[in-house]
């Protein structure tokens, strides 16, 4: 291992300053694959089962890791019985392996990592793409799929490709009922969901000193929506104090980028001159100002998410609300990011407000963000203060979701129409608290004394109800295939139109061949059917292919139903990882005006697979149009090894990778 | 109109006294049909919605009650878009016909109305079974079918059997952690769920002041389980308090029975000997002491419901976590019964102490009392204070239910096995407030200037969401039918078993074509299939064949299946309307060992049909068998008029009605 020669003491960005403390393997440039120490690893349960269905296969006693953590925030309707057998299988899968398990009813795993958990300096990886919320703490915090993660636990160890660094200038200071929302807002609007792709964004200048941790984790985690591969914040006096109202003091270190430091690319923002913004159907980076001159009536505002769940958050509400009305026609939803924001505002009368103002209060947990209740009514318009807005996420087709501010979504659960909150008038103060609350009560912590825990450990029995099933494992690489395109879609597809998620399929995300018979559902209604006639087959691809969430069902399922490669404009990075992990060969157009030329249901060839696969070239012969085309494989040599072996899974448990 | 001669002025019944007081129609003698005067209705939203299509079908500006109103309280998951489709057509026709409508967080309709709008000494009838809570307050509260409800808010009036009244006589005092479920629980176990057919349960004695309003609802709430017709405790110095403590001292007058009063039968209940019970699975009536000797461990706490939600249930809860974890196997959830107790308890610190000890909230709302969520792991424990426990309900087929007193269902979250809660040693005191809490701000009040509302009904648009479809509506009557029996069922079939009620389906209860493929689903699995090949069919019951919740669903499905008759060895109350309502024939064998000798898929002949009406007998000719059997129709007057226009919504609307 190395670091590259453009890189030195004193022009590090502090991305590279983290990855180069922590690199096991590898030269630390961009672009090069290395693996890094993993000090933490986060699930939630919607992933969390798939990873420790992976984890329990490999054979570990206990986690490498400092800390990792199960979380459940995602399944909580537990309309039937899968919900609560997975809780099950995940509480005593983590009560095997010496991992912290967080009931439901705890929070959002997101804000309970960074309340908890989350020190600067640190590296994380988690299966949730939301898991770059941890650096607003100034960690390195990185969503990935199941399998990644689960490796993660067993060997400490995180494979990822040298991100380039993203420099998002900070200047002036938020004006009155402009916050940390309107800032990545603001950055969605100018770079778009592709525009973070290859990149950590790094938040710089003089303009973060308004920000407190929670702003700036409210900043980090809808980074994901610019595709990044995670978003960070220094470690400064702000991150001290955060730390110190959670009884965490110990846990700070000061952490800067160097002052010449680095960087690709670089964005300035001026604050000053923000404006309170929203994104529009269907979205995240439909950003638009507020309308001043149409009134749009608003049906539902959802405030909560890991986005917009924070202690600040829910006072900055109840200050807007005091003794104020929700509009008639409006269903005011809240979900609170944590048990302990749960316990400091109904403490402090705030709850209280909520009730009074006529407000419905959900769990602590993600709800409506993903889908899990709460779907607005047939064309419903909903605010949300959340980070995704795809169509159909929210539970209703029709609807329509714009995502907005908690300043934002709070005036307008008083007028009924999306409303500028500056409206409202005189500034408001929200104090944080001179401590933020602890509970450990919906925590299941292993015994810290080992010799107890080891045999607590073995005692243990992984429970697994019948909805779970065993996931499915790839075959080992054949050296031709040839199959047809069963699908040709456009750009942006997300991981959500791979594996719809909505409150009727997310009990079954440990159930890979029942979810099988929705796989890109959004889009067509018969892809099992297409797969199963063809034998399986290849699906091409637009540009930011497997946007979205983290899950890697969207490379099991295709997995599972016979899917051998895919061709694309362009992948995001977390689905292309995962399309690998799964066995499946993710392949770039060298020429994207070849997309064009490829109709349904015609049959490619890919043959001399492996060197091809060394080369990083690919000649594609299109047996129907009796036509060629080039397209790249952009994989690390131990990708390379994945696919080969016919899957992660496989190659992390031969002798090969052990050695 | 006339009063039967064995009353008089100094032997009435509570009953009997509202009955008198509000006769328009027949003679108040038990068995006979009356027409008494509705002063309110409620309706819920799942059934809430074919009530409203059925009143809007009726075309009338606005109710003839005192005071209506529509709660939502059951669908409020919103999984999808049904929920909230409902919700809004169930705002819209409250708005247009000057019905108070009930925002969905406002908390469950029954502690509401007993909140809000219950008045000693009226008559009220609500789409839900437990509709009865109200006789806590000394009303006359009863569960109907959703178009019965539909007609007393268009005429304000309901068509009853007279009941006999069953007097509990309630002696001495409950002791230490022994509680009004426990009073309720006992009295089950005595009577079984059948045991109140034809009756309504009023309670008398010493032992009743011991008793605030709210363990009197408790009593009254789950006295529905007995097939009564309602409950009722007087209305005393107890029921003032309560009234004054909700700022509606004016709403209070002295209800008493005469003090030789006569009744039917009687039950004495010792309260001074009552301990903590729990009715096991799969009955509430299948009551047990707790046992001492066998821990039975338990997965699943859930408080609340319309059962025991109130303030006290929550404050006793408060008490017994105080300070204390609940065990880690255990997931505690918590549904208080309104916005008004959530407030309450928010801003006493109760809740927070719930938060501290790791329980969950949900929603103030049924929640898992209907499936609505919370489904338990596969084959798990799930103590509940709720009051049905019928298979499957939780939503886990597999499940077992346990129904508990507030008391110990808390002891219980503590030690993770069912517990007697004696074992907590000291006894726990706790206060009403001085005020209750009262909210304004989830309801739509109609506006009182009556021109300016008239205005307001006329503009409002009733807004159909496409999940919304047209009830069914009967024939009218043939004189001869001949059918095979589709069906043969055992005892005691709840209406849970007709219409399944769980959270993927409670979102179609306004989508009788899409419910009806899941008819009898509990019992057999192709019984649209059957009705559909054999044009329709006869269904032979048990004993207390449609017993459990109120929902005419389970006549509408069967209607619309083209169910022609039902004919069982005896049926609940309100299902038999129901399926008169829906101009399905219900007859009862005369000899119930007929019932043995029909098999499924013989062929009955019901010839001569309106004379046998008439004369209240059929001679059934099984063509099958070449066999004959009598069978009663135990009908009003009114209610053969039904069956003869083929339903009670074409014959309220016809001129017959109305003269």
């Amino acid at each position: 291992m190395s670091i590259s020669k453009n890189l030195n003491s004193n022009n590090m960005s502090l991305t590279y300053k983290i990855l180069a403390k922590n690199l096991l393997k590898g030269e630390l440039k961009a672009g090069n694959e290395i693996a890094v120490r993993v000090h933490q690893t986060l699930t939630q349960d919607s992933t969390g089962t798939m990873a420790y269905l992976q984890l329990n296969a490999m054979d570990v006693d206990k986690v490498a890791t400092e800390i990792s953590v199960a979380y459940v925030d995602h399944n909580m309707l537990q309309s039937s019985f899968e919900n609560a057998d997975d809780h099950e299988f995940i509480k005593t899968s983590a009560e095997k392996h010496n991992i912290v398990f967080s009931k439901p009813g705890n929070g959002i795993c997101h804000r309970l990592h960074l309340e908890r958990f989350g020190k600067p300096g640190k590296i994380l990886i988690g299966s949730d793409s939301h898991t770059p919320t941890g650096g607003g703490l100034g960690m390195l915090a990185i969503g990935a799929g199941g399998l990644d993660v689960a490796i993660g636990m067993a060997r400490g160890l995180y494979y990822l490709k040298v991100p380039k660094v993203y420099n998002i200038e900070l200047r002036g200071k938020l004006q009155p009922w402009v916050s940390a929302k309107d800032v990545i807002l603001y950055v969605l609007k100018q770079l778009t969901v592709k525009g973070g792709v290859g990149y950590v964004m790094e938040y710089t200048g003089d303009g973060i000193k308004s920000l407190s941790v929670e702003d700036r984790a409210t900043i980090t985690n809808m980074g994901a929506e610019l595709g990044a591969t995670t978003s960070i914040f220094p470690s400064d006096e702000y991150t001290k104090i955060f730390l110190e109202k959670q009884s965490r003091g110990d846990d700070f270190i000061e952490l800067l980028p160097d002052e010449n430091a680095f960087y690709d690319d670089k964005l300035v923002v001026n604050l000053d001159e923000l404006v309170p913004l929203a994104a529009f159907p269907h979205s995240p980076d439909n950003v638009h100002k507020i309308p001043k001159d149409k009134k749009l009536k608003v049906d539902q505002i959802a405030i909560g998410s890991c986005t917009n769940s924070s202690y600040s958050d829910f006072m900055k509400l109840a200050a807007i609300l005091d003794g104020k009305k929700v509009h008639p026609d409006v269903s005011l939803v809240l979900s609170p990011g944590s048990s302990n924001i749960m316990k400091m505002i109904s403490e402090n009368g705030a709850l209280a407000k909520f009730i009074a103002a006529g407000a419905r209060l959900l769990e602590a947990a993600c709800g409506p963000c993903i889908g899990m209740g709460q779907a607005p009514k047939t064309d419903g318009i909903s605010l949300r203060t959340f980070n995704r807005n795809f169509k159909g996420r929210c539970g209703t087709m029709s609807a329509g979701v714009y995502l907005v501010s908690t300043e934002t979504a709070a005036a307008s659960a008083i007028t009924g129409y999306l409303t500028d909150p500056r409206e409202l008038g005189a500034e408001i103060i929200v104090e944080e608290p001179e401590k933020f609350e602890i509970s450990d009560n919906y925590f299941i912590f292993p015994n810290p004394n080992e010799e107890e825990a080891k045999r607590e450990r073995e005692a243990v029995k992984i429970v697994m109800g019948p909805n779970i099933k065993p996931f499915p494992i790839g075959e080992e690489l054949k050296d031709s295939i040839t199959r047809k395109v069963i699908l040709k879609t456009g750009d942006n597809i997300t991981t959500d139109d791979i594996c719809p998620s909505n409150a009727a399929l997310l009990p079954f995300r440990s159930n890979i061949p029942k979810l099988s018979e929705h796989c890109f559902e959004t889009i067509i209604p018969d892809f099992k059917e297409r797969a199963e006639k063809n034998n399986g087959g290849i699906v091409v691809g637009g540009e930011n292919y497997g946007q979205g969430s983290s899950r890697e069902h969207a490379a099991l399922l295709p997995l599972y139903l016979g899917i051998k490669a895919v061709i694309a404009k362009s992948f995001a990075r977390i689905h292309k990882a995962n399309l690998i992990n799964s066995g499946i060969i993710p392949l770039e157009f060298e020429n994207v005006e070849d997309y064009d030329k490829i109709d349904e249901y015609d049959e490619l060839q890919l043959s001399d697979i492996l060197n091809s696969l060394v080369n990083g070239r690919f000649i594609i012969k299109n047996i129907t149009k009796n036509t060629e085309f080039p397209a790249k494989f952009n994989g690390s040599e131990r990708e390379l090894k994945i696919l080969k072996f016919g899957g992660y899974l496989k190659f992390a448990t031969s002798d090969e990778f052990l050695s």
